[in-house]
């Protein structure tokens, strides 16, 4: 309750993931910058990678190693992933931001120590340069916004040992909130490529417009959750649980549209 | 004379341009980064890219373009420049610094509007997205600067209008050098494969330990100058007539070796 009280004296500051494929899509992303820098107050933009680092990978030769249906990163797959998220479409953002008057600065977990992790432990199976947040450099990010700066994270960190590692852009944005929750009234949006939560698959408007733990159990158990929605609800939940203020999901073209999923604990 | 006086009252910055082909080199790279962190004082590192990014390029089945000799940056090209300088060097350095406690945090000339740049006139020749550099954000790298973080710049800047352009590295070094004198006593060094500019190609002990702009025109007359070597010398006296403090020549694994070419003018 304390949080909640604090909350009303802190800067409102929201953190939007973007996902969906629109990294390689250029009137989508524009269309999504349109409506970012719309956003009122702080804000702080974590993006993923979409299908363009599998396309460049394959280019380059690199096949996609998968167990049990996951991705390795192994040491090639990390160069083409720093190659592609850190640089190609984090910079691509961050120009396109600029373009249009917001001190946008592209950032990853590496660059002044924003987000060390640990890598994924290598039993019972290696998934390669997989890394878990451990820390978040808060005082280096609230320094950034508040100085007017609106931070561009890419999906890579580093184990502070000179490793660089592969992380999830989920978990990133859900763990920047939670992070940043100790000073601000963060509000998190995963941005995809529909309106929210859909109560079924094929029906675009049939969004859940509020859902609970509670009922995400009752759909997985059902069966009724799509699967790539799992990371995203998982992400949000946590950072909902770690003082996060709201958490929703929305349409990358509509930030601001009342019709989307709001998660509740 | 007021701003060396002035100088006496302002921290010193130590910019270091690394050139070289360290950059696809692990144990070159690895000796530089350990004598970096030991140079004393403030510090800002400037990287270029190195054959690797014509390496990665040919794997894409880019084939390098070139009008008289010079390199066309076309959009292909500036893809490919932007994830390896951008993207897969500056993060690697980002990361190795990070592993010996400096807080180096990687930047392109877009992130934080850094450094803006004009695109280079296609009349006569268009070498594409080619770009000079116009102005420097001094105050956000000041405030990095002063709060104990070290920039780690890639040769990527921007027009402000969304467009991402390919720029010299020697340049940069040299533009960040003239603007950051306003706040620093800034020491320019060049550091690259060989000791210092040699007065015979064939002999690395052949240092000319000061050179004046009146001997380097003697030199250019006599062809006695590697071709390789201007755009430094040409970059390091442009800095120095900007009341840059000090600019060096010097190798990569020996930035504080008294054996090296300082720059007079």
């Amino acid at each position: 309750m304390s949080d909640r009280k604090n909350s009303a004296m802190k800067n409102k500051l929201t953190i939007v993931k973007l996902g969906g494929n629109c990294m390689d899509d250029e009137a989508m992303m524009a269309n999504f910058i349109r409506q970012f820098v719309l956003l009122p107050g702080l804000k702080l933009l974590v993006h993923g990678g979409g299908k363009l680092a599998s396309g460049i990978g394959s280019e380059l030769g690199i096949q996609p190693k998968m167990i049990d249906g996951r991705r390795v990163t192994d040491q090639s797959t990390l160069d083409v992933v720093t190659m592609v998220y850190a640089g190609l479409i984090n910079k691509k953002i961050v120009a396109r931001l600029q373009a249009v008057n917001c001190n946008a600065i592209g950032l990853c977990g590496a660059d002044g120590n924003v987000i060390t992790a640990a890598r994924r432990n290598p039993l019972p199976v290696d998934y390669g340069y997989v890394g878990d947040p451990i820390s978040v450099n808060t005082s280096l990010l609230k320094s950034l916004l508040d100085n007017g700066l609106v931070p561009v994270i890419a999906p890579i960190t580093h184990d502070a040992g000179g490793q660089l590692l592969n992380t999830n852009a989920d978990t990133i944005a859900a763990v920047l909130a939670a992070a940043l929750s100790a000073h601000y009234e963060v509000h998190l949006v995963f941005a995809f490529d529909k309106k929210g939560v859909l109560s079924d698959a094929d029906d675009d408007e049939s969004v859940i417009t509020r859902l609970s733990k509670l009922q995400l159990n009752e759909m997985l158990a059902a069966g009724t959750v799509h699967s790539g929605m799992l990371p995203k609800l998982k992400a949000g939940f946590q950072a909902l649980e770690k003082n996060v203020s709201s958490v929703a999901l929305t349409h990358l073209h509509a930030l601001q549209d009342p019709v989307h999923t709001e998660l509740v604990l």
